[in-house]
């Protein structure tokens, strides 16, 4: 039987999602609670990986298991041996055609931006913080020219080697929250860095150093050195992931 | 000239405020900043204590020196050379007969409970996870009976060897916030552990294993066994010191 699992995990401790050698993981740790369950070694897939500090409110990941305990003694029984900094949210019976990365219809991530002169601590590793003025109004005509069908090459880690890099952003938000601003987005995919680039980008066009009618010439240079910065990633949440149905 | 100075820390990572051997406290991270600074040991006075784990958001200490800094400088420097889980929010001169515990008039503490049957992560170290059902309208009631001018005996953990036990709590109150309880407790002063044995006793009246009207009877019994448990630290925050003006 094939099992999805909805997790939410604090980035902080963790070297991101993926398994690397002698480092905590998030998938390590998951991994070796399934394995010492079923007695054998269990590979787990997820939606796709996040890196170092950042965190998952929906991330998805699949297994495959032939033990058959009931999904609330699954669910209580993963969150009694995960570490405290990862949480089961959500067991379901996935079809066996299901997988976690290639059955996804899209993704939703959220970047959080303390806005207070003075962060708040309790916070630190929750929201990036950014106590300079920003003009949100042209920062959303920005977002208006990157949703929709691009090469995002601009908005893609240069190191990064995947090939094709059309992806379709099918909306970016900007929401005011006391002293937070909250950027959202949904998209079919997203490219390696691509949400911390975007922001960063965001916030250069919030400060004037870009102005919103840039952005398309941006976007046709793919190149790298025309977006602006990689904000950090303790700022970024995987919020959600969108399946058929 | 003598330096008030209010503080911010996150509780996690600290074996508390006091300086303990080989232990990593709050006065001692704050001690060697400023010995550091004035390439002098500087001894740093607290309004008091507070324990492992438990937060403050308005701690107030005092130093002397020597030094002429203007206060804008004094932050940055302070919060530049602390470390991220300590945070200064306000400096100022105070008067050559100010003391940072012996001019307290009163403290205010709040302690937070997330009532959601899963916990939120993110919060995991600065809430209390009691999912369980509470009558919250007979905790107002407890409350009522608590306020005011009594031998808290009953609310100090047994260990301690203060000899004076009388307290005046001026105001308590819960606020539904949410998925959230939040208690506020304003007072003259507090025993060692007063306000989480305060916490775990309300939390009993909640629950239906101490009647309101029950709780005169438990003050007068001068007993540590007549009230509830102590609720751990995590969820405790020293809020505000007040003193006069």
């Amino acid at each position: 039987m094939k099992i999805k699992c909805t997790i939410s995990y604090d980035g902080t401790q963790f070297s991101g999602y993926q398994v690397q050698p002698n480092k905590r993981t998030v998938q390590s740790e998951l991994e070796a609670v399934l394995s010492k369950i079923h007695k054998n070694p269990v590979k787990v897939y997820a939606s796709g990986r996040t890196d170092a500090s950042v965190h998952a409110v929906g991330q998805v990941v699949h297994f495959d298991t032939s033990l058959t305990i009931p999904f609330d003694r699954w669910k209580k029984a993963l969150n009694a041996m995960l570490p405290d900094d990862i949480s089961v949210t959500l067991i379901e019976e996935a079809g066996e055609g299901f997988h976690a990365r290639f059955s996804a219809k899209a993704k939703e991530y959220h970047y959080i931006i303390d806005r207070s002169e003075q962060p708040d601590i309790f916070k630190r590793n929750y929201r990036y913080h950014f106590p300079y003025k920003l003009d949100v109004h042209s920062m959303r005509e920005a977002c208006e020219l990157l949703q929709g069908t691009h090469d995002f090459t601009s908005f893609c880690a240069a190191k990064s080697a995947v090939e094709d890099r059309v992806r379709t952003i099918h909306k970016i938000e900007i929401e005011e929250v006391d002293n937070e601003l909250v950027f959202s987005f949904i998209g079919n995919g997203f490219l390696y860095n691509m949400v911390r680039i975007l922001v960063g980008t965001l916030l250069d066009v919030g400060q004037g150093i870009i102005v919103p009618q840039e952005i398309p010439n941006i976007i046709d240079g793919k190149d790298r050195n025309l977006s602006g910065k990689t904000v950090p990633g303790h700022g970024l949440f995987l919020w959600k992931v969108y399946y058929d149905n």
